[in-house]
């Protein structure tokens, strides 16, 4: 029986996890939830799965949810140090790190600490803290497995091979909803084509930087870190089917790719059951339904994320925060009608340009790092709007 | 050093083996050399690669042959004892087995007794005599390393997975030269036009049963004994681009590929190389320069060779070899222009249902029938001649 603990509970990749773990009742025990401010979906996922402890954020919790772990017997613990408690309960097993954000990022390092297998679904912490969670993990013992289906694709086609014989990565973007835009069309793209994605179902903030490709971007800083990769192997292809969803070259030519079909519960559950695998008759991919598969190369002018990303990539240290912070804060406003859609590359781009506070591989530097960013682009979607 | 024996050196994959050779000559030493007929070639590779040990058929050795040999200290041995002495010899770590047909099957039997790395080329071995050669490995501790792109691609898919959790293989077909024509336009393909293959440079023989598509049964064979498959476990699919070599899907739904150029020395650098890869700078796949990748359904009612190959894997035992002679006594009739094309798999499908010794798993039992099997092939040939 493995237990797991699930950060981010109520969110898209939360939700799927559950379902992994309903369809595997038998193998796997929900041992804690934590969730933010949908008590009523907590509420629910607490009577369904009755998990042993429950985190919530600071606030006041509902008084269905309450009464809920009443009745599942289930521990309401509450913040920050909930989190953390959860994260490294000597009970769990494998920690599914589906917070966004830099709240993520500490109960993530948490469970790096305390040794656990962490499904990592939060791209922020490796974007913001790359070498210090994958430092700490190798420390303590850590397994961090990716849950991103692009970088857990390449988790897979690694297996069996030795790490001194990859040539490249390639990393798979579906080219998101403006693939077949000119760039000159860019200028007036509203939010609802933005956050029309044509292949996977996301978040509102994931789905834009789809559409700007920072998603790549920040992709491939995550996938530096994950395989331990030089720049120049860590290629980014379009492949508008999103069924290739990542491929390794080797050395000696060979190409070794995962299919699949668009559906995260298949990386979730490679997670939950690496390094078996388990049977689902309904996972099926029917490779001539989906054919042909294109693949392109990105078109760098249109989509200026790929290049800030790659030159944050570069640098490392603080840029990597910085660029994250600033996309951050630029898609929101785009996403309130404060800026337009190439506002956003240019926010994060001027952003770069500023004096930040100086980077130290600890967890303090870097959160003082994000805030500081975040107080800068905030400026700069000022000027912006004054303009 | 890999001390390598090439059983076929003057063929295609001979050849290429040379090739690979050559290029690190710091890893691999030519140990020996069985080639055919062409005096020449041998020769020449002789003084090449100077082997310890050369064998050729029964015939006279050419002069010049018998003074490249002298020159470069190279024993020289004879049919097939020479080919089971080199076969078994204790200096040799790997045997490549491309010695094509029946006169390759007893010399890589030897090798698999002798508990060597078999790189095998020869589809026969594994058509005609699969359970015994399987089970012969499994007694001495040989391995059997495809070199087939099809189940090389298969081979590098499992690595690192547990053989329970596949689900099923998808072996890649090109669809060969008449994958466009239609099922009545087939009565009147020419020889010229069979030999006509897209995408592989092979040999008369296989580039026949490339356009009849039981290049392809043979190759479910194949399949079946390598990987210990059931029948419902092998599925072909067409991909006429030839550049994703074949597939594994699993039971989670996740599919591997492997990818690369249309290049045989790739595989057949694995099976030298394995579990390491060698680097090789020449051998990079441009997957957008390839793109689409397309994959269809084979047309069963076009290519009945797949659905006679299918019976022959299922009833197991004489069939198979039944299949692989008849089909080679019926190729060899369409290329000298005795039948015509549809003829080719009326031949096979007649010969199917004609009595047979009865089989027994051993290697005078599978000749025997191979023998007979080709007899009753010619009688049937004759006939539709007098048609």
């Amino acid at each position: 029986m493995k237990k797991i603990a699930i950060l981010g509970s109520t969110g898209s990749i939360g939700r799927s996890t559950l379902a992994v773990a309903d369809r595997f009742a038998d193998r796997i025990e929900v041992f804690g939830l934590a969730g933010g401010r949908n008590f009523e979906a907590l509420s629910k996922q607490v009577r369904s799965f009755r998990p042993k402890v429950v985190v919530v954020g600071d606030g006041e919790p509902s008084g269905e949810l309450v009464q809920a772990c009443k009745e599942s017997g289930s521990t309401l613990a509450k913040g920050v140090e909930g989190l953390a408690g959860l994260a490294s309960d000597s009970n769990v097993d494998t920690v599914v790190s589906a917070i966004v954000g830099a709240t993520g990022l500490e109960p993530t390092l948490r469970a790096v600490q305390a040794g656990k297998r962490v499904a990592l679904a939060n791209k922020e912490v490796l974007v913001m803290a790359g070498e210090l969670v994958m430092k700490t993990a190798r420390r303590y013992g850590a397994e961090i497995l990716p849950v991103d289906s692009e970088h857990n694709a390449i988790f897979q086609c690694l297996e069996g091979n030795s790490r001194g014989s990859l040539r490249q990565i390639l990393l798979c973007a579906t080219g998101g909803p403006l693939r077949n835009r000119n760039r000159g069309e860019l200028g007036t793209v509203t939010v609802e084509e933005a956050l029309n994605h044509p292949r996977w179902n996301m978040g509102r903030k994931v789905s834009v930087d789809s559409a700007t490709m920072m998603n790549k971007g920040l992709e491939m800083i995550e996938a530096r870190h994950l395989f331990d990769l030089k720049s120049e192997q860590i290629r980014v292809v379009v492949h508008p089917q999103a069924i290739v969803h990542s491929l390794v070259e080797y050395v000696d030519g060979s190409v070794i790719a995962q299919l699949s079909r668009a559906d995260m519960e298949i990386p979730i559950q490679y997670c939950l059951s690496y390094p078996e695998r388990w049977a689902d008759e309904n996972k099926h991919l029917d490779l001539t339904a989906v054919s042909p598969l294109e693949f392109y190369e990105p078109d760098a002018g249109k989509f200026p994320a790929l290049g800030l990303a790659r030159a944050a990539l570069e640098s490392g240290g603080e840029v990597p925060i910085v660029l994250n912070a600033a996309d951050e804060v630029a898609v929101e406003a785009f996403l309130s009608g404060e800026i337009g859609f190439v506002d956003i590359m240019e926010v994060v781009s001027e952003v770069l340009q500023k004096e930040m506070p100086e980077f130290s591989n600890n967890l303090e530097s870097i959160i003082g790092i994000d805030h500081q960013a975040r107080a800068v682009a905030a400026d700069v979607v000022m000027k912006l709007r004054e303009r």
